[in-house]
């Protein structure tokens, strides 16, 4: 998962990266800790001086890292004064000594930070199994915290998290709160091993909202939801997805009304713009899906509820057939037949129709008599391809996002040893 | 699923193939009918003078092919005497003109082996979505029952029913009934689209045991839960997953008691028999798994019960990630933890053990301290891996066969347009 060689930047990378503002009550630092890279930052630092509420999903692994387990034990406190995040190495099956590793790394930067170490949130990313040396953090945090500044390059601070990434992935939003207007700014990591259960690789969410814990944790499940838990790249599920937002309450001293139950309606343009942000990074991801030539969308109509449509579209965005036919532009219709027929969901094959983008091939059950191949395969030649499928059945729908299965994703994973 | 281009043999194929006898009243005979395949044969027609007694496991795949629909209906008769196969079209989301073009060929196969339509069993592989013409099998039939003979060689029926398949697949194996010896044929096709929920692409068994079909049908269910159920080359489930046992009887004439209960205590030696036949022809699928260059065990215990090692074993036989990684000779066990925290099964983190054949590289979650990089690196050069998982929960346990990822499969699946 962290190879040392690198990769020129996937195709399908934003053309412009979003330039993401400054935010009341964060500081941010990044910093050379040597973990496993050379001449790159691996760690993240970020302090909040004046604390934050914070919520977070964490993955539903069975075999979770050390960093997932602080996390999960930290966040009923609801309140956040750092966040500590390496890349290189993922403290996942570490044992004992992973447990020890995020205890002493909690302490190195409460100690920094001025805080308590239960108000220091960690992650980390990389190799699966090796031991992490935390007494590595022990100079590195401190020299952090006498540097971190508010106007740190967001930008740097997505870099300093990159694994098999090819580009950093960063979005912004603003939103009304009351009558004050908020900002939402997000990292990510991710590029393979993206299934994810409740939460992806690594992501990272910051606003100046004055919302409270107990309202920020329905928000980030729900938009999680429709975001993270939406993408795949090859159904392998990390040991290390997070996904944490931090409320500074900056927006509170111009005026914004303090929040703390979910269904406040004044909440609905922050869950919009919350929302659009969650889905953005989680797109990104997908663009940098490892190997990854094109940009899938899948949507499932006519489906007996929400979550049987959710259910077929990932049955679809996770067959490796449906993923290599579009890589040869092929647009094999039958392999999306299959992966209906396997999901397990209610479906009647008569009654299936099915689009590649605004091209009907298949309906009734059977090739749409209209169906020209010519037609089709120029579709098929595009960088995004929108595949949709009605099931005829109710009024369910959804959408999943993944990406092409190319020999890229296999030399990545397969032609090294990582 | 059905490239005009010709692949070369898999260098898992077995060293020699299974000689397979003649069984009474079994008469077998292919044919060119020119479906998609040029130069080839592509039909089996496979004749029961005496009838047979018949049982089937067939995909529960909720788009089904025509020919699966046909099978279904007819099984609960339990007679056969007739069996017809083509490869190269799946007649699967076909509508209407797929269930029109089976009835049409089991009238044809019908009137050619001299028995009613429901007496005739039908299969189809190959590309999905494009209807058969069955007027094809018109003459075909007729001629294929003239020339069909007890002595036919087994090797070229299983040829004619390989689509990606890089070799034919047979086995045999003979078991006492009574005081006689009975004889166990089967034949299988399969290479991609392999994760079969319930059967496999399509393999046929044959015996001259007289076992009566209620005894029949419970016997091969559990073998197909311990064969095919047990495999998978890239969890793609088929359409067209078809098992079906044939039993003639005809041992009944040298003193075979006759069974008609799945229970009958004489059935053992019979049921190892056609177990083991089961797993050998489920391994040859995999053996021909499209792209495979290394034939993968994956052995679960300590699981709570035998369905959750089941599922454990199955996830880790899935991830891309192992699986490339093993092409790739790395003994990445980091991804076999991530392939067992996602199974959604029990697991405790820090009680898992894991071994790459005899090497165990984990314990008490976390690396081995014994562990040997060069070893184990040594090891992860054979044909043949054993990847052994143990949850230290509980007594169930299982085994799966996969094999490795390669760029091999992404290049048959998706460099050419099928």
């Amino acid at each position: 998962m962290a190879p040392l060689m690198s990769h020129s930047v996937s195709p399908l990378a934003p053309k412009t990266y979003a330039e993401l503002p400054p935010l009341w009550g964060v500081r941010l630092a990044t910093a050379q800790a040597g973990i496993r890279y050379k001449d790159r930052t691996d760690v993240l630092y970020v302090t909040f001086p004046h604390g934050a509420a914070v919520a977070g999903v964490l993955t539903r692994s069975k075999c979770p890292s050390a960093p997932v387990d602080w996390c999960r034990t930290q966040l009923p406190g609801g309140t956040a004064q750092a966040l500590v995040v390496n890349s290189g190495n993922a403290n996942a099956f570490t044992g004992m000594r992973g447990a020890a590793a995020v205890k002493l790394t909690a302490e190195i930067a409460a100690q920094a930070a001025g805080c308590s170490p239960d108000r220091v949130f960690l992650a980390s990313t990389g190799v699966i199994g090796e031991p992490l040396d935390a007494t590595r953090f022990e100079g590195v945090l401190t020299e952090c915290e006498a540097h971190a500044d508010g106007e740190f390059p967001w930008l740097d601070a997505a870099k300093a998290i990159m694994t098999t990434d090819t580009f950093p992935k960063v979005a912004t939003r603003t939103a009304r709160l009351g009558d004050v207007e908020v900002t939402i700014n997000g990292i990510a990591k991710g590029a393979g091993m993206i299934a994810p259960d409740m939460a992806t690789m690594l992501a990272f969410v910051f606003t100046d909202a004055p919302i409270m814990a107990p309202a920020l944790q329905p928000l980030l499940k729900r938009g999680a939801d429709r975001s993270f838990n939406c993408i795949t790249v090859d159904g392998d599920t990390s040991t290390s997805d997070t996904l944490l937002i931090f409320a500074t309450g900056g927006a509170g001293l111009a005026g914004a009304p303090t929040i703390d139950k979910a269904d406040d309606r004044r909440l609905a343009p922050f869950r919009k713009a919350l929302d659009e942000l969650l889905v953005d990074l989680a797109q990104q991801v997908v663009r940098d899906g490892e190997g990854a030539r094109k940009f899938v969308t899948v949507q499932v109509s006519g489906a007996t509820t929400a979550r049987s449509a959710q259910r077929v579209a990932m049955s679809i965005a996770n067959s490796p057939l449906v993923k290599t036919a579009i890589a040869g532009e092929d647009a094999n219709w039958g392999r999306v037949v299959m992966a209906v027929g396997k999901a397990g969901e209610p479906a009647d094959r008569d009654r299936l129709a099915i689009w590649f983008g605004d091209i009907r091939v298949a309906v009734d059950g059977a090739r749409d008599p209209a169906y020209d191949e010519a037609t089709t395969s120029a579709y098929m030649k595009n960088e995004a391809i929108t595949l949709r499928v009605d099931l005829g059945l109710g009024k369910g729908k959804a959408t999943a996002w993944t990406c092409d299965l190319t020999k890229g994703y296999v030399e990545i994973n397969g032609d090294y040893r990582s």
